[in-house]
């Protein structure tokens, strides 16, 4: 890959200040620019290494007033950090993508694949299951019997898909996602034993969901586990059985959502939270990371801290109390001390 | 799959309220019933749901006394919860189970298969392994040398077991799960890196344990890692080197086990709950999510909570307390502020 | 295996006590000690299992006084820890290996296989990739296009490596870790919907490095996420996009680390933590399981805990009065009252 300054310009719709001609061969992040890299600047924390970089083109928002002098040349555009987001597809778009049955891929014959579709080696994808228009299947997934995938999907390597799930189009799944195993249903049998419940339903992913490496989603007991388009998760996500996750709502790693809950839409949800089972959550709830929900969010875009959680204003007073307790006790002490004396 | 109200009461041993003859094609929880559907309520909770359920049969516990007109069919039984459990699993037992050795698997000639064996497309048995009788090996698992697994189990797509594991009867392993990789032994060397202890034990799961997908259990260092009989593991838990789990212990997701300590029987342990190594967990133990334990438990059907954890009730005590430290902290100044006055 | 204790001693340097013929065939942890077992004393907490154990030889510190009659054979050395970990690690090497291309892999034309290369069924080598002398790769697992893995590595059933990944010497991988997969990132789209930021960096593990099973490492939106050499990271560990670790930094199991944070070298980090993005970790950091470090630690050698995390034993006094808050607000009450009866 190789692009002048002014082709890139054009392409952003963006104006060159410096030399149109100057060349870059890669990105790069503004504080590791080298020579031959295209870099940006959006956050302003990040100012000062712009007059530092060593890269040699530098997108910059319309509004941005040096302070000193820059030596690469700069490219002004209305959003700097959606322009690099639009580099950056351009690029990712022109790496080779993967197409074709692969030999040593096992499709069942009551199977139907769509136009374009990528089936790797390894790959296994069973009975009566519908395979959409440009789907990718890296190596060693295992798609089960009637799994219906949209069109444009893509599952890297290692994913699992259980029988009956449903994947709307333009979805993501990174490798080793697990989608549509059993919930973790045990009914308290005589004695102490546990006695299974069998877990029939099925999962459903709408339209543009992401889920990161290692996600796993449980069959609903009857019924759907249902994400809904839009939504984004994080690596290592745990999504319990009958759990239905709102819009958009975007999750960090390593969070837990346990059974039949509802999480709104537009929620933001930080890592490693843990979400009790049987509740609701409003639409546009922000939970800051580790904290724990174990009650229904009733109010829409509250933000939590916790566990279990509250408001966050609150929580981060009485943190702080919390970590002055020592001084605070002894200011008790005293005040014991004086009525004593008297 | 079509039933009539007649029939699923005698199967399940119940008394039809209502038209026997009213058929029913699947289930639904009562809150999503719909015509032609079969639900259940238990939870009282949930009784409201059953004067606007749409679904046409409904199984209720004897003692159920209607305050309202009840549309739905309904079939009294002793335990309406235990009864749609044992119609799920009839239910689920018809569904098609794959047989026989599908020709893209590997299967090692000095392994040993059991009868109505599964091995699907892209598994690898290996060397001395033993297959118990109708045991499935679902597509893309990894069964190391020498490892025994007894009647009955089912190894989802992708599970990997190392060599010298022993797995008991009628087991369960969800997709991805992990069991048999090294613990986590170093030990500092000369300077500052970290020698690798070689982990030569291994893992044995009793008879009757499920694990969610992706769940890991690490080999011992000597000796062996011990699930025993009965124990239930929910998605994503993590269980160390060395750790014992007494039977019958449910685990729910995420949680994790350091190594070399004991776990006792029929304990119930929440998720994202961090146990700490080389501890000991009384039998009956019930620990809320989230919480870390960092000493041993002695007391039997103790209930914990907390990071580091204590006894629940004193713990929600404090955390009630924590949320209005401000107030307290305010107080305090009020109260110093008089005798200063004075 | 059969050996004598005057074998043994001879390959440790040690001094037998007792009968230089006396046999073992195994390894126990000394409360485990049967007859024909090897053991070990190193911790002085286990010193009494030395005067009951069924061991038939021991090794121990040549500063090691017993107090009562020992039965086992007893091998004098500088340090029984290390000397069980080489013994150890002596019988390790001597499990059979495996080596050679199973018929049933695929290996890209254009890939290039070193020495002595192992590449188990159903495992995928992409287009480019280079894998060094004495690799281990076994079945199932997916090296993507222009992947470079240095000699002597070992990747375990199922580890799924991206494109572009670079892979140091002597590294091992446990079953089912992803290295590579997408970094999380989303920007704010029109409306609430969130736009994927492609990434198309990728990451590099440094020479000696371990990591457990289910361990993810993201791939950098641009530049490289970085594992530097001799890190141990536990099962279930995630590292996100732009990430970068420091020399011989150990971290238990099921931790995260959020985007572009860099943590020192040498650090000790507890299971369950959560380390915030865009912060910087000193050299030395210890932090205790389940913390929350959420903002930057610039203090060498800093031990936190808490969530978020300061200075652990002013974190243990808070947490003492924590637990005893019931008693300060009545303590807090009973001033009040005597000053309101005044």
């Amino acid at each position: 890959m190789k692009f002048t300054a002014g082709q890139i310009a054009s392409i952003l719709n963006g104006k060159v200040e410096g030399d149109e001609n100057t060349v870059v061969n890669c990105f790069s992040k503004i504080e590791e620019g080298k020579p031959g890299s295209l870099s940006f600047l959006a956050n302003p924390k990040y100012t000062h290494y712009i007059y530092e970089t060593a890269a040699s083109v530098i997108l910059i928002n319309n509004d941005f007033l040096p302070q000193k002098e820059v030596k690469a040349t700069l490219i002004r555009v209305e959003d700097a950090y959606k322009s690099i987001a639009v580099l950056l597809d351009i690029y990712n778009k022109m790496i080779e993508k993967p197409v074709g049955i692969e030999k040593q891929s096992f499709v069942h014959k009551k199977a139907l694949l769509g136009k374009d579709v990528y089936v790797g080696a390894f790959s296994y994808v069973g009975k009566d299951s519908k395979i959409g228009n440009n789907v990718q299947i890296y190596p060693g997934c295992y798609v089960g019997n009637n799994v219906n995938i949209g069109d444009n999907c893509i599952l890297f390597p290692g994913v699992k898909i259980y029988y009956n799930t449903v994947i709307g189009k333009n979805c993501t799944l990174h490798a080793g996602c697990v989608i549509g195993a059993d919930g973790f249903g045990f009914a308290p049998n005589n004695g102490d034993a546990f006695m299974k419940i069998a877990q029939i339903g099925n999962v459903i992913l709408e339209d543009n969901v992401e889920l990161g490496a290692l996600v796993t989603i449980d069959r609903a007991t009857m019924g759907s586990t249902i994400i809904r388009a839009g939504v984004k998760l994080d690596n290592h996500n745990h999504v319990a059985h009958n759990v239905e996750i709102g819009k958009n709502t975007v999750i960090a790693a390593q969070s837990g959502i346990a059974g039949t809950t509802k999480v709104g839409e537009n929620c933001m949800i930080g890592g490693q939270v843990g979400i009790s089972p049987h509740i609701t959550i409003a639409n546009g709830t922000k939970i800051s990371s580790q904290s724990g929900i174990s009650n229904n969010v009733l109010k829409e875009d509250s933000i939590l801290m916790g566990a279990p959680a509250y408001e966050i204003r609150a929580y981060h007073k009485s943190y702080i109390h919390f970590k002055n307790l020592d001084d605070i006790v002894k200011r008790l002490e005293s005040l014991e001390k004086k009525l004593s004396d008297k």
